[in-house]
C-alpha cells in the first residue's frame, strides 16, 4: 500500500522556540534540541558561554558548553547557525534565569567572520539599506520586525472586538485617485523570456495592449473600495499596500508602504471616528512592550519620547480642535515672533493646508500630545468629505502625534446624492462616468451615514518604536531610486 | 479654551450589531437602535415583517411594525437603508428567537425597487460580476465576504499559536521570479494630470526613466523575501496579494490573488512541512460555520460536498504519496482502459507535471479526500527546492484537495551553498548577479534548512465554501480583459 499513514493533527506539535522556552513555567524535557543562530561568544578556560537566538523573542538564550565535550566550539562564530542538544537549568549567572547546559552542538550553517558583513560593531544605516537581505539579522531590525508582527495581531484584535469584517480591496484599480501624477501603471512584461514565448505561429503579445481593456494603475488608497463594501458589511477594515510615485526624499514617506483603513457605516459625527480611531491607537501602544524597550533605547531622548508614548496611552481622552481653531493658535505664535525670527517657514493662514511644521508644533509644542485637528476647509480636501453646514469646511480630522506628524486622516464620507454631485462638479469630476459612477450608485441605493480613516502603518511603528525614519520601519523599503531584492 | 475634553476610552464604546444583539445572552437595554438594510418585507393588515441585517450576520433581525405608529412605511423597500428604536423581545414567530418590536422608523437611504439593480429574484453569476460595487449586498456575496474574514482570523490564530512572526515582504520587486512573460511591470504613470504638473520650467518627467533605477515588477510569489526573513526570524508568514499577468480565463486563476506563504527554519523533513500544512488547513476548516451553511446550501451536490469537508476536517491524517507512486498510479489507470475511451488527455508519464485531470483523479477519485503528493523531477520544479539524495526528485509537495486541485504547493529550500549554485546554473540563472546574488548569500552566512509552503487564498475560499469559481471567493476579481472599480 502506497499510502503512508502516521500521526494525527492533534498530536502533531512545533518544537518550542526559544521564546516559549524562556517564558514557559512548565520544567522542559530533560533533553531538548535548541535551534538558533549565534549572537555572542565569550570563551573562558574550561568553559565557553554563547548567546543564540532563533529570532522569537530581544533577549535569546544562553549557552554553557564545556570545552572537552564539544569539539567543534571553532565554528561558534557570530552568524553561524546551530542546532544544540542539551537542558534547560536555572542560571548561577545574572542576566538570565533560565540557561542551556549543552552536551552538543551540531553547526549546521557556518559563518565566516572575516567576510560576514553584519558585524558585532554598531552599523551605519546607510550600511544595512545597502545589505537589506541581511538586516533582518540585526537586534534592532528583528525587533521592528516582531513589534510590527505584534501590532499588526493588536489591530486585528481590536476590529475583531467590534465585529469589523477584515476586508481585502483591490490593488490593481482603474481609477487614479489622487491624481495621474503620483500613481504607478501596470502593464504585462513586455519581453517573454524565451522559454515563455507564444506557441510558434501566433504573433508575439502587443505591449501596449491593455491587458485589463483599459489602464490599470496600483491603489493610492482602498478607501473608496472599501465604501463599496461597507454599504453591505457596514463595518469593514483592510490592512492593504498602498503605492505613491512621489519622487520626494523624506523620512515620512514611502514608495510602497502599509494602511490601514476602515469604514463604519452608521456614524453621522466626526467626534465619534475619532473615538474610534483613539481607542486603536491606544490598543496599539500596549503591543510589543519588549521589542519597544529594546528600539527605544537606542535613540535620542529615547526617555523624552518613552515618557510621551507613556502619556499619551494613559491620557483620559486625546485633545480635540478645529482647524479654524489650530490657525487662530498658529498665527497668535507666528505673530507673537520677532519678525526677523518667525518659527514658520509658511505662514499659517485659513484656507491653506497645514505644513509639517505646523503640525509638529501643534502636538509637539501648543498640546504636548496626540492632537485630532477637525474640520479643515473644503477647498483642501477630497470631493468625497462631508460638507458641514457652514458650506466652507468638511467633516474631517487629521491625528496629530509628536515626532511623527500626521498618523491618521479620516472624515464623514458624503452620503448625500445630490451634496455628492454638487462637490464631484466643482472637482470636474464625472458623476455618471465609468470611474465614479459606481461610486455615486452607492448613495443612489439605501445610503447610509458613514466615516472612516486610514492610519499609515509604517508611521504607527516609527511612532511606537521612535524609529525616526520609516525606511527602518518596513522590512524591505522602496523609494524614489532605490528598490533592493 | 479651545480644547473640548470628553469621555475616555475605556468608556467609549460601538452600538451593538444585530449579529451581536441576537447572539448575546444579555437582555438588552429597554430601548435601542437599531440600523440596517431591508432585506425583505412582508405586509400584513395591521402589522408589517420587515427583516433587516447589517452585514454582521447570515440571518438578521426581524422587525414588527403596525402601521398606526409609522408613517413611513411605504419607504420600507429593499435595500433602504433605516434607523429603527423599539426594543428586543422574544419572537412568537417561528424561524428567529428574538425579535425587535419597533416605535419608530427613519428611512436615511431610501431605495427606489423599480431602478435597484439587486432585486430579490435571482441573478446571474456574470449580471453580479457586472454590477461589482453592488454584490456585496447579495447575501452570498456578504457571507463569503464574511467567510473570507473568519479564515483569515483563524490562520492569523493558528500562526500565532506557533510562534510565527507576521511579516510584510515587499510588493514591488526587481526579480521577475518565474519568467518574465507572466509578470506585470510597473512604471510611475507617464500622464501627469494638469492639476499635478511638475513647477513652471522644469521639464516634465520622462515616462521611461526607471523610477527605482531598474525595471520594477509586480510579486509573484513572497517566498524568496521571506527566506531572508526567515534567516533571521526562523518563523515567518505573510499574507499578500499576489499577480500573474496570465491571459489564460480558468475558474482557479486571477490576475489579482492572495496568497499565504510561510517559512520556517531548522525543519529537515518534507513531511513536517505536510504535517505544518494540514495543521493550519483542518484548524481552517473550522472557521465561518453559518456563512459556510449559507454558502454550499446554494451548490449543486452540496451534500456529498459537506461530508467531503468533514470527513477533511475529521480525518486522523491525510493521505500522502510520492510523485512517482502517482504516476504509477495514473499509468495503470489510464491503460486499464479501452484505448478509445482512455480516461485522460494528457497521458501520465514520469517527468512530467501533472495535469489538472491527473490531480483531479488522484484526490477525488483515487483517495476521495486531500493528498499530498511528494518528489517531484527536478526537471518540472523551481531551482530553489531541495534535491534529494537520488539526485533525480527534490523535496517538495503538492497538496490536491476535492474539487479545488491543488492547494497548497511547498518545499524544502536548498540551503546547500554548492547544492544550490549547481542547480542555478542548470536553470541559467547567476549566483552572483544582482537579482539572485543576495538569494546565495543567505546560504553563505550561517545557512539553516528550511522549508514552506505558498496556500492560494481564494482557493481555500473555494475549498471551504463550495464556491466553484474563484471570481466569486473574492470582492472585487481581476482577470485578462476584466476590472471593474
Amino acid at each position: 500500500m502506497f499510502l503512508k499513514r502516521f500521526s494525527s493533527t492533534s498530536a502533531w506539535t512545533l518544537p518550542q522556540t526559544i521564546r516559549q522556552i524562556l517564558s514557559s513555567g512548565q520544567q522542559p524535557p530533560s533533553k531538548i534540541h535548541v535551534h538558533g543562530w549565534v549572537k555572542s561568544v565569550r570563551r573562558q578556560k574550561n568553559v565557553t558561554f554563547a548567546v543564540i537566538n532563533d529570532g522569537s523573542c530581544v533577549s535569546g538564550l544562553q549557552a554553557v558548553l564545556t570545552h572537552n565535550s564539544n569539539p567543534t566550539l571553532h565554528a561558534l562564530t557570530n552568524g553561524a547557525s546551530v542546532r544544540m542538544t542539551g537542558s534547560i537549568v536555572a542560571s548561577r549567572g545574572s542576566g538570565q534565569a533560565k540557561e542551556l547546559q549543552v552536551d552538543s552542538v551540531e553547526v549546521l550553517g557556518e559563518c565566516n567572520p572575516e567576510t560576514y558583513p553584519i558585524q558585532k560593531q554598531a552599523l551605519s544605516v546607510e550600511y544595512l539599506r545597502d545589505h537589506a537581505h541581511l538586516r533582518p539579522r540585526t537586534d534592532a531590525n528583528a525587533s521592528m520586525l516582531r513589534l510590527r508582527s505584534s501590532l499588526l495581531r493588536s489591530l486585528h484584535d481590536f476590529f475583531e472586538r467590534h465585529d469589523f469584517c477584515y476586508a481585502h480591496t483591490p490593488i490593481l484599480t482603474s481609477s487614479d485617485c489622487e491624481g495621474a501624477g503620483e500613481t504607478f501603471r501596470v502593464t504585462p512584461s513586455s519581453t517573454p523570456s524565451p522559454s515563455h514565448q507564444s506557441p510558434a505561429g501566433s504573433p508575439p503579445p502587443d505591449p501596449h495592449s491593455e491587458f485589463f481593456s483599459h489602464p490599470a494603475y496600483l491603489t493610492v488608497s482602498s478607501q473608496l473600495h472599501l465604501e463599496a463594501l461597507a454599504a453591505s458589511l457596514a463595518r469593514v477594515y483592510t490592512l492593504s499596500p498602498c503605492f505613491r510615485a512621489e519622487p520626494s526624499q523624506t523620512n515620512r514617506h514611502l514608495a510602497e508602504f502599509w494602511m490601514l483603513e476602515a469604514e463604519w457605516a452608521w456614524t453621522r459625527g466626526v467626534d465619534d471616528v475619532c473615538g474610534l480611531v483613539e481607542a486603536c491607537a491606544k490598543h496599539a501602544l500596549g503591543a510589543g512592550g519588549d521589542e519597544r524597550a529594546l528600539l527605544t533605547k537606542g535613540i535620542a531622548g529615547h526617555e523624552e519620547r518613552l515618557r510621551s508614548l507613556e502619556a499619551a496611552a494613559g491620557s483620559e481622552s486625546w485633545a480635540r480642535m478645529t482647524y479654524t481653531e489650530a490657525i487662530a493658535e498658529l498665527e497668535k505664535y507666528h505673530a507673537s515672533s520677532d519678525a526677523k525670527a518667525r518659527p514658520f517657514v509658511f505662514e499659517p493662514k485659513w484656507g491653506q493646508g497645514l505644513q509639517s511644521e505646523h503640525e509638529k508644533w501643534l502636538s509637539e509644542v501648543l498640546i504636548k500630545g496626540p492632537v485630532f485637528v477637525t474640520d479643515y476647509p473644503s477647498s483642501v480636501k477630497p470631493f468625497y468629505m462631508r460638507m458641514n453646514d457652514d458650506e466652507r469646511t468638511v467633516a474631517c480630522f487629521d491625528l496629530l502625534v509628536p515626532y511623527v506628524g500626521e498618523l491618521v486622516g479620516g472624515s464623514l464620507r458624503e452620503e448625500r446624492l445630490d451634496a455628492l454631485k454638487k462637490r464631484m462638479s466643482t472637482h470636474a469630476l464625472d458623476p455618471e462616468g465609468e470611474e465614479y459612477g459606481w461610486y455615486v450608485d452607492l448613495r443612489r441605493f439605501g445610503s447610509a451615514p458613514h466615516g472612516g480613516f486610514g492610519m499609515g502603518f509604517e508611521r504607527l511603528v516609527s511612532w511606537v518604536s521612535g524609529i525616526e525614519n520609516v525606511r527602518e520601519c518596513i522590512a524591505m523599503p522602496r523609494w524614489a531610486k532605490r528598490m533592493l531584492l
